[in-house]
């Protein structure tokens, strides 16, 4: 594994600092847009700006100082990550989807705005990911194909897991992974993956990278399920105990609540192992896989 | 004026010719989704394959020849434009927007899988565009993001011209065309324009074919209309009378139908103003133009 050069020294950025960063970077990508509709704004900063725990564009700007790049070259990919996920959010709501109410304590973008607005506002969410990336200081052309690529991904996800249509002769577990891989891993690669590419970091990084996304997407879902299982909706902020109510194929329910807990250690530890070559630039990314380890919401 | 110099001098090919190529373009690039769920991709297909004038990839490709470009040059943009012209479609027919059961004479995406599978099939058609004209041959980056402003363009017209929000001091005709502008004409424009990035052709020839296109644009919504107006349902393969009905502004409700007659003569007329400065390899996009002005479907 080759030493990673760092291009500068400062002192890690504090999570504080970088949510600061990515908020006002979310809000200037919105109120960029020229031409559009006040009231389309308005709901792309509901569906935007509304709180949420911005995961994925900290581990992609955690990646890149973790490959020696700096917050500022990350930034465009951390931004349209989250607006990519923003839009997944809006639609995966929509009545004829998981038809949720509520999403970060508040309505969801079509209980406040109307279904047509819904619709229309993830649509321009994701264009606007894609301009927002396409305009990133490093390997803009690349990383807006990355960014695709997982986009794509994570819509077959959504459609495996909504509409049903994977591989019934596989087992349950396998059929689990394949889903999660797609659904919510594709976006959670990428995060990493494109904070390795914004550093110009060596294949090799980027490669740990991926692992290291690869192992905390899964384990993101499990704990997911779990929560879903364990938490109540006001805790959530969402509505809980819904995906085990409509019948998904679960973590908890392939594997009982044990079964999901030792599972969520596993993928822990095998996190932890894809960045163990990485120095010391890379403890953000291990403390943030022992935090989502043990969330609560 | 520069005048256009031929890298080669083949015959102009066909439309059908052209159509062909294009038909085999959208197919390859929905066939070429890996991990795709099987059923996403039929939806897909119905919504793409199924017919359609094509004309935003004819425009495209005929502006590339008239600025000296190749046939092959063009493509990718010409398949991209298609997308997110079939992506609009599925997502505009959905109930919560223009609610239509039929399309090119055929049930439309959610009538034929669903209203959930016609969400994420415009989603995935969307990503897919970008995809597609980002691994083009010219200027792919400037490309993916010409492409991306005219689809957001296009995506605030749906929502002035379904939900509202347009300056309600102007005239009727400002906000007919400010609407229009938009909703129709951006994808029109950048059609033209794209074809001309795609030929590596010079700023002035490019902005000839800005202004063909900004009239080409008016022209086609106005002949809509009008056809909106006066021909069956039948006839049209879509719901006639049906923007009439819902109240929407429309050339025919502001200006009537022989005001709407002469204002697609003066457009037709401006079309062709546009590219008089450009030599004989314009032909076919004069002669477009003429038969967008008399169609009757």
């Amino acid at each position: 594994m080759p030493t990673v050069e760092r291009k500068t020294s400062p002192p890690a950025p504090s999570t504080e600092e970088l949510l600061a960063h990515v908020e006002s970077h979310l809000a200037a990508a919105i109120d960029g847009a020229m031409e559009a509709p006040p009231r389309l704004l308005e709901a792309a900063r509901h569906a935007v700006l509304g709180g949420g725990k911005r995961l994925r564009p900290l581990l992609c700007i955690r990646a890149a100082l973790a490959a020696g790049g700096r917050v500022d070259e990350a930034l465009h990919s951390a931004t349209a990550i989250e607006l990519i996920h923003a839009f997944s959010l809006v639609h995966d709501d929509l009545p004829a989807l998981d038809n949720d109410d509520l999403r970060r304590g508040r309505p969801t973008v079509h209980r406040a705005f109307g279904e047509a607005m819904a619709i229309l506002c993830g649509d321009f969410l994701l264009g606007l990911a894609c301009a927002t990336i396409s305009e990133g200081p490093v390997e803009p052309l690349r990383a807006t194909q990355e960014l695709l690529h997982a986009t794509n991904r994570m819509i077959f996800g959504q459609v495996f897991d909504t509409l049903g249509g994977t591989d019934s002769s596989a087992e349950a577990d396998e059929q689990l992974r394949a889903i999660h891989a797609l659904k919510t891993g594709a976006l959670i690669l990428v995060s990493c993956r494109l904070g390795g590419i914004a550093a110009a970091a060596p294949p090799a990084i980027v490669s740990s990278l991926d692992h290291y996304g690869i192992a905390l997407g899964q384990m993101f879902q499990a704990v997911d399920d779990l929560l879903d299982e364990t938490q109540t909706t006001e805790h959530l902020g969402k509505a809980a105990g819904k995906d085990r109510d409509a019948g998904k194929l679960t973590y908890p329910r392939v594997h009982g609540l044990e079964g999901t807990r030792t599972r969520i250690e596993g993928l822990r530890v095998k996190a932890l192992a894809a960045i163990s070559g990485m120095g010391p630039e890379a403890d953000p990314l291990r403390q943030l896989a022992e935090e989502l380890a043990t969330r609560s919401r």
